[in-house]
Protein backbone atom coordinates (compact mmCIF):
# COMPACT_ATOMS: atom_id res chain seq x y z
CA UNK A 1 0.00 0.00 0.00
CA UNK A 2 2.95 1.85 -0.51
CA UNK A 3 3.41 2.89 -4.12
CA UNK A 4 3.56 6.74 -4.71
CA UNK A 5 0.38 8.18 -5.91
CA UNK A 6 0.62 10.21 -9.49
CA UNK A 7 1.79 13.66 -8.49
CA UNK A 8 -1.50 15.08 -11.13
CA UNK A 9 -3.98 12.65 -9.07
CA UNK A 10 -6.85 14.84 -10.03
CA UNK A 11 -9.49 11.53 -11.15
CA UNK A 12 -10.22 10.77 -7.18
CA UNK A 13 -12.63 8.08 -6.31
CA UNK A 14 -14.46 7.36 -3.11
CA UNK A 15 -15.71 3.68 -2.39
CA UNK A 16 -16.83 2.43 0.94
CA UNK A 17 -20.23 0.26 2.41
CA UNK A 18 -23.51 2.26 2.50
CA UNK A 19 -22.95 4.81 5.64
CA UNK A 20 -19.87 4.71 5.80
CA UNK A 21 -19.75 8.62 4.86
CA UNK A 22 -18.30 9.38 1.43
CA UNK A 23 -20.94 11.91 0.85
CA UNK A 24 -19.96 13.86 3.84
CA UNK A 25 -16.22 13.09 3.38
CA UNK A 26 -16.23 14.17 -0.43
CA UNK A 27 -18.47 17.21 0.49
CA UNK A 28 -15.46 18.06 3.03
CA UNK A 29 -12.88 17.57 0.54
CA UNK A 30 -14.12 19.36 -2.01
CA UNK A 31 -14.41 22.71 0.45
CA UNK A 32 -10.90 22.06 1.83
CA UNK A 33 -9.59 21.97 -1.91
CA UNK A 34 -11.97 24.83 -3.22
CA UNK A 35 -10.06 26.86 -0.12
CA UNK A 36 -6.72 25.99 -1.82
CA UNK A 37 -8.00 27.25 -4.75
CA UNK A 38 -8.97 24.47 -6.64
CA UNK A 39 -11.63 23.87 -9.35
CA UNK A 40 -13.72 20.68 -7.90
CA UNK A 41 -16.20 18.94 -9.71
CA UNK A 42 -17.92 16.40 -7.19
CA UNK A 43 -20.05 13.46 -9.45
CA UNK A 44 -21.50 10.28 -8.31
CA UNK A 45 -22.41 7.08 -9.73
CA UNK A 46 -24.27 5.34 -11.04
CA UNK A 47 -25.18 8.72 -12.50
CA UNK A 48 -23.00 11.53 -12.85
CA UNK A 49 -24.45 13.04 -16.22
CA UNK A 50 -28.18 13.43 -17.50
CA UNK A 51 -27.83 10.09 -19.66
CA UNK A 52 -26.69 8.37 -17.15
CA UNK A 53 -28.84 9.39 -14.87
CA UNK A 54 -31.66 8.31 -16.59
CA UNK A 55 -29.84 4.78 -17.10
CA UNK A 56 -29.93 5.10 -13.53
CA UNK A 57 -33.27 5.44 -12.67
CA UNK A 58 -33.96 2.66 -15.28
CA UNK A 59 -31.67 0.65 -13.77
CA UNK A 60 -32.69 1.15 -9.89
CA UNK A 61 -36.54 1.73 -10.00
CA UNK A 62 -39.18 -1.41 -10.33
CA UNK A 63 -39.17 -5.09 -9.75
CA UNK A 64 -35.43 -6.03 -8.37
CA UNK A 65 -35.93 -8.86 -10.71
CA UNK A 66 -36.41 -7.19 -13.79
CA UNK A 67 -33.05 -7.38 -14.97
CA UNK A 68 -30.83 -10.23 -15.13
CA UNK A 69 -27.48 -9.36 -13.63
CA UNK A 70 -25.65 -9.48 -17.27
CA UNK A 71 -28.47 -6.63 -18.45
CA UNK A 72 -27.56 -4.50 -15.51
CA UNK A 73 -23.77 -4.99 -16.41
CA UNK A 74 -24.85 -3.83 -19.45
CA UNK A 75 -27.02 -0.72 -18.52
CA UNK A 76 -24.53 -0.03 -15.52
CA UNK A 77 -21.39 -0.24 -17.82
CA UNK A 78 -23.12 2.26 -20.49
CA UNK A 79 -24.33 4.56 -17.77
CA UNK A 80 -20.63 5.08 -16.85
CA UNK A 81 -19.68 5.64 -20.51
CA UNK A 82 -21.96 8.46 -20.18
CA UNK A 83 -20.59 9.91 -17.29
CA UNK A 84 -16.95 9.60 -18.61
CA UNK A 85 -17.43 10.88 -21.55
CA UNK A 86 -20.02 14.07 -20.54
CA UNK A 87 -18.74 15.14 -17.20
CA UNK A 88 -14.86 13.09 -16.15
CA UNK A 89 -12.82 13.75 -19.21
CA UNK A 90 -13.93 17.17 -20.33
CA UNK A 91 -13.87 18.56 -16.47
CA UNK A 92 -10.36 16.76 -16.07
CA UNK A 93 -9.19 18.20 -19.51
CA UNK A 94 -9.90 21.61 -18.08
CA UNK A 95 -8.05 20.86 -14.97
CA UNK A 96 -10.66 20.60 -12.46
CA UNK A 97 -10.07 17.76 -9.58
CA UNK A 98 -12.91 15.54 -9.77
CA UNK A 99 -14.43 13.64 -7.02
CA UNK A 100 -16.26 11.22 -7.54
CA UNK A 101 -18.96 9.07 -4.89
CA UNK A 102 -18.63 5.32 -6.61
CA UNK A 103 -16.96 4.35 -9.65
CA UNK A 104 -15.98 1.06 -11.30
CA UNK A 105 -14.32 -0.76 -7.85
CA UNK A 106 -18.32 -1.10 -6.45
CA UNK A 107 -19.44 -2.43 -9.47
CA UNK A 108 -16.65 -5.13 -9.26
CA UNK A 109 -17.27 -5.59 -5.45
CA UNK A 110 -21.45 -5.81 -6.26
CA UNK A 111 -21.31 -7.90 -9.20
CA UNK A 112 -18.90 -10.16 -7.89
CA UNK A 113 -20.34 -10.39 -4.91
CA UNK A 114 -24.16 -9.93 -4.35
CA UNK A 115 -25.68 -12.01 -7.90
CA UNK A 116 -23.34 -14.51 -8.62
CA UNK A 117 -19.21 -14.44 -9.16
CA UNK A 118 -19.46 -11.88 -12.39
CA UNK A 119 -16.28 -10.36 -11.67
CA UNK A 120 -14.64 -11.60 -15.10
CA UNK A 121 -17.01 -10.28 -17.23
CA UNK A 122 -17.05 -6.67 -15.59
CA UNK A 123 -13.46 -6.56 -15.83
CA UNK A 124 -13.56 -7.69 -19.52
CA UNK A 125 -16.39 -5.35 -19.96
CA UNK A 126 -14.68 -2.32 -18.40
CA UNK A 127 -11.28 -3.23 -20.31
CA UNK A 128 -13.30 -2.49 -23.50
CA UNK A 129 -15.76 0.20 -22.96
CA UNK A 130 -14.48 2.15 -20.54
CA UNK A 131 -10.48 1.80 -20.12
CA UNK A 132 -9.95 5.03 -17.21
CA UNK A 133 -9.20 4.04 -13.90
CA UNK A 134 -9.12 6.49 -11.06
CA UNK A 135 -5.71 8.23 -9.96
CA UNK A 136 -6.45 8.00 -6.35
CA UNK A 137 -9.51 5.78 -5.30
CA UNK A 138 -10.14 6.65 -0.82
CA UNK A 139 -11.45 4.03 0.88
CA UNK A 140 -13.25 4.52 3.42
CA UNK A 141 -13.45 1.76 5.68
CA UNK A 142 -16.20 1.25 8.78
CA UNK A 143 -17.53 -1.79 10.83
CA UNK A 144 -20.36 -3.00 9.70
CA UNK A 145 -22.85 -2.70 11.90
CA UNK A 146 -22.08 1.42 12.35
CA UNK A 147 -22.09 1.26 8.63
CA UNK A 148 -25.55 0.07 8.65
CA UNK A 149 -26.98 1.96 11.44
CA UNK A 150 -25.80 5.27 9.87
CA UNK A 151 -27.50 3.44 6.55
CA UNK A 152 -30.72 2.32 7.70
CA UNK A 153 -31.06 5.88 9.33
CA UNK A 154 -31.54 7.52 6.00
CA UNK A 155 -33.13 4.89 3.59
CA UNK A 156 -35.55 5.54 0.96
CA UNK A 157 -37.85 3.47 -0.22
CA UNK A 158 -36.97 3.35 -4.05
CA UNK A 159 -33.20 2.31 -3.28
CA UNK A 160 -32.64 -1.47 -3.78
CA UNK A 161 -29.33 -1.30 -3.25
CA UNK A 162 -29.43 -0.20 0.50
CA UNK A 163 -31.50 -3.20 1.24
CA UNK A 164 -29.00 -5.37 2.67
CA UNK A 165 -28.80 -6.80 5.94
CA UNK A 166 -25.50 -6.77 8.19
CA UNK A 167 -24.26 -10.02 6.61
CA UNK A 168 -23.73 -8.36 3.29
CA UNK A 169 -22.33 -5.00 4.16
CA UNK A 170 -19.58 -7.39 5.90
CA UNK A 171 -19.06 -9.15 3.27
CA UNK A 172 -19.30 -6.01 0.82
CA UNK A 173 -16.38 -4.72 3.50
CA UNK A 174 -14.47 -7.34 2.70
CA UNK A 175 -14.66 -7.31 -0.93
CA UNK A 176 -13.76 -3.51 -0.76
CA UNK A 177 -10.53 -4.50 1.45
CA UNK A 178 -9.64 -7.46 -1.18
CA UNK A 179 -9.52 -4.26 -4.05
CA UNK A 180 -7.35 -2.16 -2.06
CA UNK A 181 -5.20 -4.94 -1.89
CA UNK A 182 -5.58 -6.05 -5.44
CA UNK A 183 -5.52 -2.04 -6.66
CA UNK A 184 -2.50 -1.28 -4.25
CA UNK A 185 -1.53 1.32 -6.47
CA UNK A 186 -3.97 3.75 -5.72
CA UNK A 187 -6.13 2.56 -3.62
CA UNK A 188 -5.80 4.45 -0.05
CA UNK A 189 -7.66 3.10 3.28
CA UNK A 190 -8.90 5.49 5.74
CA UNK A 191 -10.64 3.92 9.22
CA UNK A 192 -14.18 6.22 8.83
CA UNK A 193 -15.11 4.94 12.48
CA UNK A 194 -14.04 8.03 13.95
CA UNK A 195 -14.83 11.56 14.17
CA UNK A 196 -15.82 12.61 11.13
CA UNK A 197 -13.38 15.88 11.50
CA UNK A 198 -10.72 13.35 11.72
CA UNK A 199 -11.49 11.29 8.80
CA UNK A 200 -11.03 14.77 7.31
CA UNK A 201 -8.14 15.63 7.87
CA UNK A 202 -6.39 12.58 7.06
CA UNK A 203 -7.85 12.34 4.05
CA UNK A 204 -7.10 16.36 3.26
CA UNK A 205 -3.62 15.17 3.66
CA UNK A 206 -3.45 12.20 1.68
CA UNK A 207 -4.91 14.69 -1.06
CA UNK A 208 -2.52 17.17 -0.44
CA UNK A 209 0.38 15.23 -0.66
CA UNK A 210 -1.15 13.66 -3.85
CA UNK A 211 -1.79 17.00 -5.27
CA UNK A 212 2.01 18.74 -4.13
CA UNK B 1 -24.21 -19.25 -50.32
CA UNK B 2 -24.87 -22.91 -50.76
CA UNK B 3 -24.24 -24.18 -47.35
CA UNK B 4 -27.26 -26.11 -45.74
CA UNK B 5 -28.50 -24.61 -43.34
CA UNK B 6 -29.63 -26.48 -40.01
CA UNK B 7 -32.38 -28.59 -40.26
CA UNK B 8 -33.58 -27.57 -36.90
CA UNK B 9 -33.37 -23.59 -37.57
CA UNK B 10 -36.06 -22.30 -35.11
CA UNK B 11 -34.19 -18.53 -34.84
CA UNK B 12 -34.87 -16.48 -37.85
CA UNK B 13 -34.08 -13.06 -38.59
CA UNK B 14 -34.89 -10.86 -41.34
CA UNK B 15 -32.87 -7.97 -42.49
CA UNK B 16 -33.19 -5.30 -45.16
CA UNK B 17 -32.72 -1.65 -45.45
CA UNK B 18 -35.86 0.72 -44.33
CA UNK B 19 -39.06 -0.26 -46.93
CA UNK B 20 -37.52 -3.78 -47.81
CA UNK B 21 -40.89 -5.11 -46.42
CA UNK B 22 -39.65 -6.80 -43.58
CA UNK B 23 -42.30 -6.56 -41.66
CA UNK B 24 -45.42 -7.36 -44.07
CA UNK B 25 -42.93 -10.69 -44.99
CA UNK B 26 -42.51 -11.79 -41.23
CA UNK B 27 -46.46 -11.33 -41.05
CA UNK B 28 -47.11 -13.55 -43.87
CA UNK B 29 -44.40 -16.13 -42.98
CA UNK B 30 -45.83 -16.78 -39.63
CA UNK B 31 -49.38 -17.04 -41.08
CA UNK B 32 -47.85 -19.59 -43.09
CA UNK B 33 -45.78 -21.29 -40.44
CA UNK B 34 -49.03 -21.35 -38.17
CA UNK B 35 -50.81 -23.50 -41.22
CA UNK B 36 -48.46 -25.71 -40.71
CA UNK B 37 -49.50 -26.39 -36.96
CA UNK B 38 -45.85 -24.83 -36.20
CA UNK B 39 -46.02 -22.23 -32.79
CA UNK B 40 -44.53 -18.88 -34.08
CA UNK B 41 -43.42 -16.45 -31.90
CA UNK B 42 -42.82 -12.35 -34.00
CA UNK B 43 -40.55 -10.36 -32.47
CA UNK B 44 -38.14 -7.03 -33.56
CA UNK B 45 -35.07 -5.25 -32.20
CA UNK B 46 -34.46 -2.99 -30.58
CA UNK B 47 -36.82 -3.81 -28.07
CA UNK B 48 -38.99 -7.44 -28.25
CA UNK B 49 -39.23 -7.62 -24.44
CA UNK B 50 -40.37 -5.61 -21.48
CA UNK B 51 -37.29 -4.01 -20.54
CA UNK B 52 -35.84 -3.81 -23.97
CA UNK B 53 -38.62 -1.79 -24.90
CA UNK B 54 -38.01 0.18 -22.56
CA UNK B 55 -34.00 0.53 -23.33
CA UNK B 56 -35.37 1.29 -26.84
CA UNK B 57 -37.68 4.13 -25.97
CA UNK B 58 -34.38 5.77 -23.87
CA UNK B 59 -32.20 5.00 -26.95
CA UNK B 60 -34.60 6.51 -29.79
CA UNK B 61 -35.71 9.36 -28.28
CA UNK B 62 -34.82 12.70 -28.03
CA UNK B 63 -31.77 14.45 -29.47
CA UNK B 64 -29.83 12.29 -32.28
CA UNK B 65 -26.85 13.31 -30.11
CA UNK B 66 -27.44 12.05 -26.46
CA UNK B 67 -25.59 9.60 -26.60
CA UNK B 68 -21.76 8.55 -28.04
CA UNK B 69 -22.20 6.14 -30.31
CA UNK B 70 -20.23 3.63 -27.91
CA UNK B 71 -23.07 4.22 -25.43
CA UNK B 72 -25.47 3.65 -27.97
CA UNK B 73 -24.13 0.62 -28.62
CA UNK B 74 -24.10 -1.01 -25.23
CA UNK B 75 -27.71 0.39 -24.28
CA UNK B 76 -28.58 -1.82 -27.89
CA UNK B 77 -26.54 -4.67 -26.29
CA UNK B 78 -28.45 -4.12 -22.88
CA UNK B 79 -31.67 -4.78 -24.94
CA UNK B 80 -30.34 -7.30 -27.14
CA UNK B 81 -29.29 -9.29 -24.03
CA UNK B 82 -32.67 -8.91 -22.39
CA UNK B 83 -34.81 -9.78 -25.38
CA UNK B 84 -32.82 -12.77 -25.23
CA UNK B 85 -33.09 -13.91 -22.16
CA UNK B 86 -37.16 -12.86 -22.13
CA UNK B 87 -38.33 -13.74 -25.15
CA UNK B 88 -36.28 -15.88 -27.71
CA UNK B 89 -34.41 -17.81 -25.57
CA UNK B 90 -37.60 -19.55 -23.97
CA UNK B 91 -39.44 -19.35 -27.02
CA UNK B 92 -36.81 -21.87 -28.26
CA UNK B 93 -36.87 -24.06 -24.87
CA UNK B 94 -40.75 -24.28 -25.54
CA UNK B 95 -40.10 -25.43 -29.17
CA UNK B 96 -41.42 -22.52 -30.89
CA UNK B 97 -40.10 -20.64 -34.41
CA UNK B 98 -39.29 -17.57 -33.06
CA UNK B 99 -39.18 -14.87 -36.44
CA UNK B 100 -37.25 -11.40 -35.55
CA UNK B 101 -37.41 -8.03 -37.67
CA UNK B 102 -33.73 -7.19 -37.37
CA UNK B 103 -31.12 -8.45 -34.83
CA UNK B 104 -27.03 -8.07 -33.97
CA UNK B 105 -26.99 -7.69 -37.88
CA UNK B 106 -28.29 -4.24 -38.26
CA UNK B 107 -25.91 -3.53 -35.20
CA UNK B 108 -22.69 -4.36 -37.30
CA UNK B 109 -24.08 -2.96 -40.37
CA UNK B 110 -25.41 0.42 -38.37
CA UNK B 111 -22.55 0.71 -36.39
CA UNK B 112 -19.72 -0.30 -38.73
CA UNK B 113 -21.34 2.30 -41.40
CA UNK B 114 -23.15 5.48 -40.27
CA UNK B 115 -21.23 6.78 -37.25
CA UNK B 116 -17.39 5.92 -37.62
CA UNK B 117 -15.95 2.31 -38.16
CA UNK B 118 -16.85 0.52 -34.36
CA UNK B 119 -17.67 -2.84 -36.03
CA UNK B 120 -14.77 -4.44 -34.18
CA UNK B 121 -16.28 -3.08 -31.00
CA UNK B 122 -19.79 -4.35 -32.07
CA UNK B 123 -18.09 -7.67 -32.57
CA UNK B 124 -16.00 -8.18 -28.90
CA UNK B 125 -19.13 -6.71 -27.37
CA UNK B 126 -21.32 -9.34 -29.04
CA UNK B 127 -19.11 -12.21 -28.25
CA UNK B 128 -18.83 -11.21 -24.56
CA UNK B 129 -22.59 -10.46 -23.72
CA UNK B 130 -24.57 -12.21 -26.43
CA UNK B 131 -22.85 -15.19 -27.78
CA UNK B 132 -25.71 -16.34 -30.15
CA UNK B 133 -26.55 -15.71 -33.83
CA UNK B 134 -29.93 -16.77 -36.16
CA UNK B 135 -30.13 -20.24 -37.65
CA UNK B 136 -31.06 -18.30 -40.38
CA UNK B 137 -31.01 -15.15 -41.43
CA UNK B 138 -33.56 -13.50 -44.43
CA UNK B 139 -31.97 -10.97 -46.24
CA UNK B 140 -34.69 -9.10 -48.25
CA UNK B 141 -32.42 -7.32 -50.82
CA UNK B 142 -33.73 -4.21 -52.16
CA UNK B 143 -33.21 -1.12 -54.83
CA UNK B 144 -32.41 1.51 -51.93
CA UNK B 145 -34.53 4.27 -54.34
CA UNK B 146 -37.62 1.64 -53.92
CA UNK B 147 -36.77 0.84 -50.40
CA UNK B 148 -36.28 4.76 -49.70
CA UNK B 149 -40.12 5.64 -51.37
CA UNK B 150 -41.42 3.05 -49.27
CA UNK B 151 -40.11 3.94 -46.29
CA UNK B 152 -40.90 7.36 -46.29
CA UNK B 153 -44.59 7.11 -47.27
CA UNK B 154 -44.94 5.22 -43.39
CA UNK B 155 -42.01 7.57 -41.21
CA UNK B 156 -42.64 8.76 -38.22
CA UNK B 157 -41.34 11.62 -36.41
CA UNK B 158 -39.66 10.10 -33.49
CA UNK B 159 -38.00 7.29 -35.19
CA UNK B 160 -34.91 8.61 -35.78
CA UNK B 161 -33.21 5.72 -38.16
CA UNK B 162 -35.04 6.07 -40.90
CA UNK B 163 -34.05 9.80 -41.07
CA UNK B 164 -31.55 8.99 -43.63
CA UNK B 165 -31.37 9.93 -47.86
CA UNK B 166 -30.97 7.29 -50.72
CA UNK B 167 -26.80 7.74 -50.16
CA UNK B 168 -26.85 6.27 -46.95
CA UNK B 169 -29.55 3.62 -48.18
CA UNK B 170 -27.30 2.88 -50.98
CA UNK B 171 -24.50 2.03 -48.46
CA UNK B 172 -26.42 0.08 -46.03
CA UNK B 173 -27.73 -1.99 -48.44
CA UNK B 174 -23.97 -2.83 -49.91
CA UNK B 175 -23.14 -3.52 -45.69
CA UNK B 176 -25.83 -5.74 -45.49
CA UNK B 177 -24.74 -8.17 -48.95
CA UNK B 178 -21.48 -7.48 -47.09
CA UNK B 179 -22.39 -9.44 -44.22
CA UNK B 180 -24.43 -12.19 -46.13
CA UNK B 181 -21.32 -12.72 -47.93
CA UNK B 182 -19.45 -12.79 -44.54
CA UNK B 183 -22.19 -15.19 -42.55
CA UNK B 184 -22.66 -17.22 -45.65
CA UNK B 185 -23.82 -19.82 -43.86
CA UNK B 186 -26.74 -18.35 -42.29
CA UNK B 187 -27.86 -15.68 -44.75
CA UNK B 188 -29.74 -15.89 -47.59
CA UNK B 189 -30.46 -13.01 -49.99
CA UNK B 190 -34.07 -12.63 -51.04
CA UNK B 191 -34.97 -10.16 -54.18
CA UNK B 192 -37.63 -8.12 -52.53
CA UNK B 193 -38.06 -5.40 -55.48
CA UNK B 194 -40.92 -7.66 -56.76
CA UNK B 195 -44.67 -8.51 -56.01
CA UNK B 196 -45.33 -9.48 -52.77
CA UNK B 197 -46.59 -12.29 -52.86
CA UNK B 198 -43.47 -13.52 -55.17
CA UNK B 199 -41.28 -12.62 -52.44
CA UNK B 200 -43.51 -14.57 -49.67
CA UNK B 201 -43.58 -17.67 -51.18
CA UNK B 202 -39.71 -17.65 -51.53
CA UNK B 203 -39.52 -17.21 -47.85
CA UNK B 204 -41.96 -20.16 -47.30
CA UNK B 205 -40.26 -22.72 -49.82
CA UNK B 206 -36.84 -21.48 -47.82
CA UNK B 207 -38.05 -21.97 -44.62
CA UNK B 208 -40.07 -25.52 -45.17
CA UNK B 209 -36.58 -26.78 -46.68
CA UNK B 210 -35.00 -25.58 -43.42
CA UNK B 211 -37.92 -26.74 -41.18
CA UNK B 212 -37.83 -30.22 -43.24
Amino acid sequence: MSASLPATARFITFEGIDGSGKSTQIKRLAEHLAGRGYDVVVTREPGGSPGAEEIRALVLQGDPDRWSAETEILLFTAARRDHLERTILPALAAGKIVLCDRFADSTRMYQGLSRGNLRALVDQLHDLMIGHEPDLTVLIDMDPALGLTRALSRRTADERFEAFGEDLQTAMRQGFLDLAEEFADRFRVIDGGRDMDAVAADIATLVDGALA
